[in-house]
């Protein structure tokens, strides 16, 4: 289809080696269409490709977030500029290019061996959310899966119990969130809270005798800090046969985040997963 | 060694079940020997196992408790009981069983590939310990590994960021225990605040250029609360083949804690470990 038009990702900070690896197998698998901004001059490909260097850091994302904003651009993607410049350029206020009342990340855990996909929400951003913010945290994360295929997704709000108890803040958040969305029904089922053996396991929900709706099959995992996220993120990235990848969501647009030390195939999966959020 | 003194596990709440499985199991290898507290009758093997039974909960525990104070046992195993109701037991002032200021959960994760052998405190008892508290786990946990036969444990004190930030609470924490055991040297060497990849995995130490002295190769992992540390051991017990296994220490005596779903091999390994804990 000569005439079907592609995403156009706009990169902030662009380098030699991201074009060579990232830039260089997307434009072969006619995923997108790249708008690259730069430090330094870059040797590009011919087509598909449009270059701005010569920025400083700050310039580098003002430009891409001005893309966006001028709907030249479809999605962002983080080069080697920081975390903290991209966020704050995307929540100016005058961008307007703030949709949720949250920016969460959404990390997408592909197993090897089951294909088992599993979304897991907030491992990056948010330190210690508010139930407020577990809740746009929570919809976030839902529209991710729907955007993923996952039409009913299973969202298991993580504790370390499952039975509600007052003494652990992890539980009483969960139980919080759990009754917001009973009383304002979403395209989901949410169980909270839930420990993370009964979310994951078939097995452990059977034995256990757990009374809710996800038996081992939740689709989206929500965590109650930034500390538990992480720690489950880096687990399957360095112990599980598994492809992590993320993406930040709640603007108007995804932005893939992908960090100097994830491999190509890391930067692909989160490449593909803002696309195809972003649609 | 006919003459050999063997240790005695006082076992409070124990069943058929357990007698048949466990009880056998350690009778064969020698381990140990029993005394079991049952509410109903048992059929025992007539040599290395005590029994009495028609016992209420209440009993069962106290009972069992006060063969470690008579020093007729030597470590605890829990059975059928609650875990509360025997940590109450042991916490009482005047069994004058408590050692540590906290008592705490030790895991320990035996990776099946590469053989190696992960202390992970505290999952399971402490929610959301103080900084005095964090001091206490670390230094059971240090005592754990040095009757594991790690002369000079590498002892990880997570958070989700590997430089202090005074706006990530497990951050701070890790940085004022780390401190504390700067003036307090400990036969360990510590590191804090310590991402879990830095922690575990030398590759993402080297990418990442982490200035500390735990390449990837930590030996007690020491989480921030008791979500983090319970998502880590739950992930380790359906998603990596390992077998992980726990005891709890801080008393005179240390708590081989299993659940009833536990296999065999898993509460085997809690015996194994409590029996290590207790010599």
């Amino acid at each position: 289809m000569p005439n079907e038009i592609k995403p156009v990702v706009a990169v902030a900070g662009a380098t030699q080696g991201f074009v060579d690896s990232v830039v260089k197998d997307a434009l072969e698998q006619g995923l997108c269409e790249f708008l690259l901004y730069s430090d330094v001059p870059l040797e590009i490909p011919a087509t598909g490709v449009s270059l701005m260097s010569g920025l400083d850091e700050q310039s580098m994302v003002d430009q891409a977030v001005k893309s966006i904003v001028e709907k030249r651009g479809t999605l962002l993607m983080k080069g080697s500029v920081q975390t903290f410049t991209i966020l704050r350029a995307v929540l100016k206020k005058e961008n307007g290019l703030r949709k949720s009342t949250v920016l969460s990340q959404v990390s997408a855990i592909q197993l090897k061996e089951s294909g088992r996909l599993l979304l897991l929400t907030d491992p990056a951003l948010n330190i210690q959310p508010t139930v407020e913010d577990k809740i746009a945290i929570t919809q976030n994360a839902i529209e991710v899966a729907h955007k993923m295929g996952i039409e009913v997704p299973k969202v298991a709000l993580l504790s370390s119990v499952e039975v509600f108890n007052p003494n652990i803040p992890s539980s009483a958040d969960a139980h919080e969130v759990a009754t917001y969305f009973e009383n304002n029904p979403e395209a989901a089922i949410i169980d909270g809270p839930i420990s993370f053996d009964i979310a994951t396991s078939h097995e452990a929900a059977t034995i256990k005798g757990y009374p809710g709706s996800i038996k081992g099959d939740a689709d989206v995992l929500v965590v109650p800090t930034i500390d538990g996220g992480n720690f489950l993120y880096k687990v399957f990235s360095h112990f599980v046969p598994s492809i992590v990848s993320g993406v930040v969501v709640g603007a108007a647009v995804p932005i893939a985040l992908s960090s100097r030390s994830d491999d190509l195939a890391t930067k692909m999966a989160s490449l593909r997963l803002a696309i195809k959020t972003s649609l």
